[in-house]
Parts: structure tokens; sequence; C-alpha cells
């Protein structure tokens, strides 16, 4: 396997780093059962997260991974304070390449900008969400929750519920889980569902038609609330009742066994209720658990100086 | 002595834990007299801290505990990003708790939260202090300091000063202190005593006959700055001049040889004088420095696994 | 060499003192080449920032400096929580000697304030910039760069470009390399040149002039974009076009092989190109390298218990 110096994207992993990922996140995981949950691997090695959109949940992960690496972590306070000043991307990454940092873990509203930083840093780029285009470590942690589930991927049927059109989410774990052998279907309202969508998704405009196709998992997608205000988007009532997964939703799924997924923070009355949040075969802290441990095994597959 | 999980209130800690607690403090604040204040007592360990109400104080206390103790620490940004978002506390703590941190250092303004939390995850959740209800390290930290000037509390007269209605720290202070033997006395205006009040703890309208019952030790209360502008609350300067430790009360202090507390930061001119920061026998920087022992304290306390 | 508790500017070094500090900063400089960079000189020390002014870079240089020297670092986050409570600077201070940290680094827009934090504390004060008055890692930081570039710094001739009348960093690294030799020059708008310039510096109001000088180094200022609004100031389009560093000036430097220098972040199209920016000659990414060696060598040099 050859070394690498980033993960920008699913796209650009071969099988084998594929593999390699979701295997070693195993051992990774274990290691949280024990009451040390850290190893020494990536001592002296410091990670940078720099965040131009908030996330507290993404970045505590990678945090969390990090220090049970015994990696030092900096935050580049972006949004406070050089922002204001009005620094450009280029010049912030020119800077933190000077300050030789090992990793930069990077967030931006808007797509291609971690590639934009890869290529201008001798340090290990972490994509942690980029506009719509891809948010490579979600989809890793979603196959290794989906492999905790079912021994082999291959026939198994995911139903990405919402708005596709704007979601990297949805364009990075169905690619993913579509190269391991699922079929995946979207189901969302035609305004938020892409033109462009590859001929083996099925494609849904409610959910009776959806469930027609039998799915074993159904993964909802975050409603960007920002999104609300948007003529293409329906009230977050209309969205409830047309897209969401009501309590009728919720007994259905029960009835057929099949498991859910997403990837918070969930909006209680909107994609979900209150009963889909306490349903039993949910996988959701499930997802957040296996994000570190997969975040962990990125750190690692990137480690600078790695040759496996 | 049972190994507990939470520390949430001084109402449920036994006579057993609060000694446990308050004594291995001494050897954790002998630490600090070395030039190395750390020990691996923590080493793998992680302390996560979740404030809904900003504290730079209590954070860093908390936070410089963790460190001397070599465990790992971890910000939940609560304000900045899942605020925003609209998450509840219920699926925080559902996400927190599948990160598999080991403490939960919380605070929020809504009483009782911590203990919802407490319920909700398998973490170890410490009180950083919730609305009116309870801020039990502060409680801690103050007998720990007491208990350094007078070598039994038994008997000794503590009188709180202030708004003792909406304190957390008068009522988790006063019970614990109760509980060591002390008299406690109470000093505030009217509209800011409780209706309820232990018949066993003296009630005063006015420093004249507060001074008269001869309190060992006074503890002003800070004055929250957003309460000014209720209709029950005089304005800063007549608050001042019928409650606050004026220069006057501060030379009666010193011919009387009182101790002077505060759990800080202060409102210099409200609560009290410049001459009074300076009085000679004010503990209000030994209860910062005893903060972080006695945090130290309560963290070894709860050390997941720990059967002492 | 007397052990020094702080760095508060300047001007209290002596020339052994900067001799050591730079000198120091060459091996740790030599560590950023390594895979692990960290070495554990203050392993169980702790850093705080106090920054009153937000910062970003210079706060993460300090804070990968104290990572690679293995210490603890605190934030005290004075905007967001004590200032709101209205805390004073020395009350503060009296919080953080209390809490017994080992170095506070602190930045504030009023002059003085670090020399007055010193006086309040036994921890090791360094001034990370304090209004008008000083920035002395900034210029410690510029010394070791012109070094690296210059064998010897004696006649060599630095040309600082901007707003002298306010800047920190003319202040203080004008007066350092004037001590190690170099001739210093100012080019200056009337209005933001200072009244009192010692003799030994030249003085010009266009770039014409200050290039007939013959400088070797061209150290152009930040333009600080508050300062835009004030009548005393061009606007930025005519700040450019007569004291910026156009595409015209930037082939002149090329002709002549001048060096290029700049604190960071630069504002594009203010002081200084696009062009500009990725001139060969440049040394501003190699500042901000170095930044991290001096603080470090800075940290090292004011080690508490230090006899050296």
């Amino acid at each position: 396997m050859t070394p690498r110096k980033d993960l920008l994207d699913i796209a650009s992993l071969t099988d084998e780093e594929i593999e390699f990922i979701l295997s070693n996140a195993v051992p990774f995981k274990d290691l949280f059962k024990r009451s040390v949950k850290k190893v020494p691997t990536l001592k002296g090695r410091t990670m940078l997260t720099l965040f131009y959109e908030p996330s507290t949940r993404t970045r505590s992960s990678f945090e969390v991974a990090a220090s049970r690496l015994s990696a030092d972590i900096t935050h580049f306070d972006v949004e406070s304070s050089s922002v204001v000043k009005g620094e450009s991307v280029l010049d912030t990454v020119e800077t933190l390449e000077a300050m030789k940092v090992d990793y930069i873990v990077v967030r931006h509203k808007q797509s291609g900008i971690p590639n934009l930083i890869a290529k201008n840093t001798a340090a290990s780029v972490i994509n942690a969400g980029d506009g719509w285009h891809a948010h490579p470590t979600q989809a890793l942690l979603d196959a290794f929750t989906l492999r905790e589930v079912f021994k082999d991927l291959r026939g198994a049927r995911c139903l990405i519920v919402g708005d596709i059109q704007h979601s990297r989410v949805a364009r990075s774990t169905s690619l993913l889980l579509r190269r391991l052998g699922m079929n995946m279907g979207y189901l969302a309202p035609g305004s938020l569902m892409p033109r462009e969508v590859p001929d083996e998704i099925a494609r849904f405009g409610n959910w009776s038609d959806a469930l027609d196709w039998k799915p074993d998992v159904i993964y909802l997608l975050r409603v960007q609330s920002e999104r609300l205000d948007e003529p293409f988007f329906p009230s977050a009532a209309e969205y409830h009742k047309h897209y969401g997964l009501t309590d009728a939703r919720v007994q259905i799924l029960r009835d057929r066994g099949l498991y859910l997924m997403h990837p918070g923070p969930v909006n209680r009355g909107v994609e979900i209720t209150d009963t889909g949040m306490d349903y039993e075969k949910s996988l959701i802290n499930q997802q957040v658990e296996n994000g570190i441990a997969v975040r962990m095994s990125v750190l690692y597959w990137l480690r600078p100086g790695a040759s496996v």
C-alpha cells in the first residue's frame, strides 16, 4: 500500500485502503473497554483543527481520537480572529505549514477547500466536511457501524432520506456503501433530489414506495434549519409529515426489524420523533462511538513517515 | 465506602465521603509547592467540560486540576454550536455517553440538569453549578479553606451576606458548614432572604444586628449584575451602602479579627471596596488555590473503577 | 546570568540574555526536522494564555511552543466570561496567582498591562503584545530570522514601512535590530510617523527616497483595518498606491535582491499584492516557523527555578 498524505474524499481511496482503515478501527474500538483508553502511537505529533464552520461533535470526536493516540492538539480559531482580520485560507495554510503541524483537520462550507489546503502543505489534511462535496470520515464510520451489524454488506439495502441534494453525508456515505456492495436508495422531496443520480441508486418520492423497495437500513439526514427558509424546502411540519420518521413509520421499522441511522445532531420533531429516538434498533449512538475509533484509524493510517 | 459515580450536591454525601474528599485534598495541595505539580493518577482518563453558562474561573480550576492528575481534557462547546442547532441536553448526553469520556463537568442555569445527565450516562458527572440548586465543589473548597484556619469548625460562626435567595453557593456552602458543626447566619435584604430557612440559621436584616451575633467569618456573595435590573433588588449603590463591605465595615472586621470569604469574581464597589480586597485576613485567594486541590480530590474520589 | 522572571520588553534585556535566547532557539528549531518534535523540558509546568485581544497566530505559536516542551496549557478566556462580569485585570491576576500557574502569556490593547501583571504574580509573565508599547517575542523572532540570512547583522539595513506610530512591532523590532548593529529606516505617511524618533533612524516619506537609502530588508507592517476609518489614515487604495508593496515595487526588490518581512497576517491588496506574497526572497513563513523556536527558547530561559 503506497503511503498517503491526505484523506479528502471517498472516491480517491483504494479498496485496500478502505479495508485497512475499517479493519484497524476494530482494535482501536476495543481499547474503549479498558479504563485507560490510550496508546502512545502519535506521541509528539500535533493535530490542528481548522473549522470554518462550527461543529462541536465532529471536532470533539477528532480531539478525543487524537488524545487517545497521545497526539497534541491545537485549535486554530479561524472564526474569532483571523477571519475578522480578513485573512485568506491560503495565507492561513502558509502559516500552518510554517508551524510544522502533522495533521490539519479542516471543515469549510465551500467544497474543495480541503483539496486546496492539501496541495499547499506537507501536513496530512483530513476533510471533516466541505460544502456539499464530501465528509469521508462520516462515511467510514457509517460503513464500520454497518459492518458490525451485517456480517457482509453485499446485497443489503440502505435508504437515505432527506435533503440528498445538499448533503455531503449522502454523497460520501452512499459512495462508500455502494463500493462495499450495498444497494442504495434515496427518498427525498423532488426539490431536494439531485438531478444526476447514478442509475444503480433507486429513487423514491414517498415513504410508501421506498418501503416497498424493502430496505434493511433507514439513514435519516439532518434537516439544516437554515434551509427551512428557502422556497424549495417545505416547512418543518410539512417535512415531518411527508418525509420525517413519524411514530407510525417507527412502528413499521419495528415490525420489519429495520436499522436506523442519523449523522447527528437530530432535530426532534422534524426528521424524527421522540419515539424514534428511543427505537431499539437505532444505531445513532453506535455511530458516535465508532466515529472516534474510525478517526483514530485514519490518523494512524496517515501517520507521518508511515510505510504500511 | 461504597464507590460513587457522581458528585451532584452536598446533601447526598455521607460524612465519611466528605472527610475523604477534604482530607485527600491536603496532599494534593502540598504538590503545588513542588516545581512539577503533576501526578500520573488519571493518565488516560478524559474529563469533558459541558458549560451551558460561561465561567472562566470554575472551568479553569477544573482544567488545571485535571491536568495535574494527567487526565486529558475536552471541551464540548455547547454555546457556539449545538445550542445553535437546537440540540437538547439529553441528545448531547447520549453523544457524550457514546464517546466514552470518564468525567462530565457540567454547569447549567437550570437546577437539576446535572442529575438528569447523571442518570443518562455511565460517566462520572460533577455538578459545577446548576441554577439556584447546588455548587458542591465550591462548598467543599470553602470547608477545606476554613479547616485550614480553624482547627475545629464546631461552634465557629459564619455569616453569609447577600442574595441568599438566588445563590447556589449559599445553599451548598451553608449546608456543608452546618454539617461540619458551624453556626450559620444570613444577612440579606428582605426581598433576597429565602422564605424557608432552617431554624438553626440566624437571620439578619442589617449589619449591626448581624455583627452583634459575633460571627468569626464573613462570607460575601457575588451580586449578579443581571439581577440589578429587577424590582426586588436595590441599585448597586444602595446595595453597597446597606449590605456591602464598606471601608467602615472592613475596619470593624479588622478590629475583631474576622475572616473574609467570597466565591469570586468580586464586584468592586458593590459587595466590597478596594480596601476590603486588600484586607489581611481575606481568604479569597486561598479559596482559589484550594479549589484546585479540592477538585483534584473529587476527581480522584470518583475515579472510574475506584474501590476505596 | 541572573535568573529572570519575566519577558516584558526588549529594553530590559541584557546583551547576554538576547544572545542566550537567540542561540538556544537554534537547537529547538532543529527539533522540527524530526518526526517527534517534542522534548520533556517543561513537563508538569503550566502555561496560561490571557488574551484580552484576539490573536490566533500568536496564541497558537505559544501553544505549539509549550506543547513541544511538554508543558500543560490552559486558556483563561477573558473575553467571553470575566470581562462580561466586569472583573478587573488585577483581580484576574490574583486568581491566576492563586492557581499557581508557571507562565502567564498576556496580550492587552493597553500598554503596560503585562508589567502591572508581572509585579503582582510569582508566575513568569511573557508580553505577547501590549498596546503600542512592545511585542518582544516578535522582535526576537525577527532578529533570529535575519541572523539566519545574514551571518552578521552589523551594518545591514532594514526599512520598516507603514504605521510606525501605532506599532509595537516597529518599536520592539527596531530597538532589538539596532542593538544587534543594524541600521534602521522608517517609511511612513507623515501622520503615522512618530514625532520622536532616535536620530540614528533614517526617516522617509516616500518609497523613492527610502530605496535610495539602499536597504537590505523591507519590513512591511500590518495595516490595522480599524485604523482605516480614522482621519489621519488614507483609504486602503490610497495607502496601497503610496506605501504598499505594489507589483512594480516587488520588481525593484527582486532586481536588487532585497529580503521581505511582515509580522502577519497580511492584508493582500493593502500593504502587499499577490505577487509580493509569492516573492522568492520573502521571509514571512520563515518568521512563523522561527516564532515557535524562539518562543520555546524564551519559555526555556524563564523556566521556574532556572539558574543558568
